[in-house]
């Protein structure tokens, strides 16, 4: 038997354990420990800026009193890594636009990370410091989180939830059923290149020309859209993400009983989508888009929330895209290019998984 | 070569799609499109009951003016059922506690849910209505939700986050800084439940006796521990999930500049806890709880508040287990049984990982 070594060279000595040192996140940063709160104030709260306060359990808001929206969404997208951008900022304007479109204008977000063991810190600190730049860019601070670790395997890589919470302004009243019969249908620039960026580097196919995500903030565009004279002229509000254009017209023909048609001559796509959408067999217009909005205007202001639309560059490029019928109620249909209409239907489920 | 059948037999026909037969998530019940629908219509409004409301992208409420809390949870435990409960109502205590924990009396959960690609649906809507049930039980609506799903061995089954909205009271005034030398520490019941209730089931261990989750909403005790007299009495709240009892009071001795005394023998640990975690090596005071509340309040008030703490069955074997010092301050001490004094220190990472 081979004699023990009584002494160490610490040269020679390994310590078995990943500790301050890794490079990696291990599962004992989820775990509410000294590696937590490490991460938290070494990458989070740097990253975050100061917003994030003293740790609690929940962070504190100063409200005025009236209505409060509250919305919620998870991001899984793959790659985390984008042109234009990442996982981060698709985060932070994500639940941004969804607060915008209830009118809202959006005051604090949360942000909950469930990281797989092994993910770089690099990674997580890069996403974390863009989503503190996007926050701080839109105004809005990230208030409070929480991370969560599962072993390799476990999860891919990083997802993280927003939720989001705005004060919708007095008089302001957007819903879905608020669509009637003569309302012009506005969309705020051109679509399909949020879906096409991530496909073109998830498949490693070359467009010719770099399709970089529309992924963008939409609060203040929105706030100038209800500016203009009468806020109620504003009926409804979606940003196209999941399912494209035509999963959101779909969804408020069906919840105000009432018939879109579209007018596929003025619906604005990129040349550079359209091709990539032909050679992939997928369908621009149910394409997810990050940084839109569709709106669903009385026609008597459509023109004046048009020109306040196109004042900014977020807008810059609005058009009216159709309008809303009295007939074949909770039905789209699409005028082509022919001259001939078509029905308009969303897919049952996606062209494009995880792409937010 | 042999003849292919002109004719197909229905009985030998076999859809090529998982469609809406299907009794597993497929990747579309995260496309936004139809299945997303049908997900949500048939088995996420049922289980969360009237108040999802119509569709949108927010929710909204109705919040009197002053201080609102926020704040978020991700829940990645497994397995996902466990004596006493599931990651449904764990999801909807946890994060109520969290809101509880702030003096806020919550008004609104959001459910924000990751699912992996072939989970049985009747996983899913046993977890959903456990969801439904836990907070119908609390009071609280669930008013938003979000599903995206990703591919097989992209996710462990199902996570789901919460992020909830409450209103803290007129004269509440909670938060870790506010722990004052003189405060006596009460904790509102027996430690260590949850963890070696998960443990038992995921490592298929025999304690001889079951030990069930404690998990339980606290915002009606933490109610009425502020409905004595002055609700400035009470400093400092907290829940000891992750990291236990010791986490929660290194961090609020941290954050105050003070020192915390526990009295072992006073801290009640049942027998079954504490045998179960001399086999499996953990310390009881570090096991994370769900239905536990550690006060830090004014000595003038605590016989008051213990009394109307004990009066509820949440709060029947509520006990002052120590007090804060001006010495060491940042540090947590532990009167021993052999009345020696230890110090006691967080991990570094978690003794159990996966709890919530």
């Amino acid at each position: 038997m081979r004699e023990r070594p009584v002494t160490i060279d610490p040269a020679d000595w390994v310590c078995p354990l990943p500790l301050r040192e890794t490079k990696r996140i291990v599962l004992g940063h989820g775990g509410g420990g000294v590696l937590s709160e490490e991460l938290i104030e070494n990458l989070f709260l740097p990253a975050f800026g100061t917003a994030g306060g003293p740790a609690r359990d929940s962070a504190l808001l100063d409200v005025p009193g009236g209505r409060v929206a509250l919305t919620t969404d998870s991001y899984v997208v793959q790659p985390l890594f984008f042109p234009g951008g990442n996982i981060g900022d698709l985060a932070v304007n994500g639940t941004i636009n969804d607060l915008a479109c209830s009118g809202a204008q959006p005051i604090a977000l949360t942000a909950g990370f469930i990281l797989e063991e092994g993910l770089e810190l690099d990674v997580l600190g890069a996403v974390a410091q863009t989503m503190g730049k996007a926050a701080a860019d839109a105004g809005v601070a990230i208030v409070t989180g929480d991370t969560k670790v599962v072993g390799r395997g476990g999860a891919d890589q990083l997802f993280v939830n927003t939720a989001g919470v705005g004060v919708v302004p007095a008089g302001v009243d957007i819903g879905p059923e608020r669509a009637r019969p003569g309302d012009h249908i506005i969309v705020s620039g051109k679509l399909g290149e949020h879906g096409v960026a991530i496909m073109s580097v998830r498949e490693g196919i070359d467009f010719g020309t770099v399709v970089t995500t529309d992924s963008a903030p939409l609060h203040h565009l929105v706030a100038a859209m209800l500016g203009v004279g009468d806020p109620s002229a504003v009926h409804v509000l979606r940003d196209p993400t999941r399912g494209g254009l035509v999963a959101s017209v779909v969804e408020i023909a069906r919840a105000a009983s009432v018939g879109v048609e579209l007018d596929e001559a003025r619906i604005p796509v990129p040349e550079t989508v359209s091709s990539a959408c032909s050679f992939l067999g997928l369908d621009p217009l149910q394409v997810a888009n990050e940084g839109k909005v569709v709106a669903f205007v009385d026609p008597a202001h459509s023109e004046e929330i048009l020109d306040v639309m196109r004042s900014r560059p977020e807008g810059a490029d609005a058009v009216i895209i159709g309008r809303v019928v009295g007939e074949h109620p909770g039905m789209a249909v699409a005028k082509t290019a022919f001259g001939t209409m078509r029905v308009v239907e969303r897919e049952l489920g996606e062209q494009l998984p995880r792409i937010c």
